[in-house]
């Protein structure tokens, strides 16, 4: 793993959350997206080494909407980076880990993304991210 | 913010969740500690940049297990590393920011410590912290 590339925030509204993030880390959101694949809607905020990723639902059925019915809004994820996702997948998998993707899939950000389920670590979700090249 | 200092995860037992941990991040428990102000056992992973640090309850009365009790275990709260601890929890409560501490106190890990209400920051308990120099 070379750092926590970010951690993710369900958040009801970006717009809300926006104010209080930009507030709080003293900066500027410096980029947003749509992730259609996850329905969700992000903005990103520099926390100097790493970012916080906010996320608001795009749709009822979105992953990020259900989790907030369910737990309020709240931390999400946690991403790591790492160099090789393919290698770190195969690592984690030997080790016994779940994980969610069989191959990385397009995230934000411009990454290659893979989850492993919460119930392989005591309830976390991790993100692994590897930075399209 | 410097960076993410560390991220905290509420564990039911460290001594499992730290073999979970050590495997996930490729990486040993590089120091041990019990922080008796907050009834609570910690052990620190490094993750590249960053840290994970497990929190078990030291005691029934632990913040740690009423978390426990009522979401589980996962990630309890994002610790922001500051130059100066003084000087940011100023600014934080002129931004109307509720600081769960008048004064910092004393954390884990040789730091100077204040928390901010998760009320203040959509459901996420966010940890200032500062060196001891």
């Amino acid at each position: 793993m070379i750092k926590i590339e970010h951690i993710g925030i369900a958040v009801n509204s970006i717009a809300e959350a926006g104010i209080v993030y930009q507030k709080l880390l003293n900066t500027g959101i410096y980029k947003t997206e749509v992730v259609d694949s996850e329905q969700v809607a992000v903005a990103f905020l520099q926390a100097g080494l790493n970012k916080i990723e906010l996320l608001e639902a795009a749709a009822d059925e979105s992953a990020i909407a259900k989790y907030i019915q369910r737990k309020g809004e709240g931390i999400h994820h946690i991403a790591f980076e790492v160099d090789d996702i393919y290698k770190e997948m195969q690592r984690l998998e030997n080790e016994g880990f779940m994980l969610l993707n069989e191959k990385p899939k397009k995230g934000a950000d411009n990454k290659l993304v893979c989850f492993v389920h919460p119930k392989s670590a005591n309830g976390v979700l991790i993100e692994l991210c590897q930075e399209i090249r």
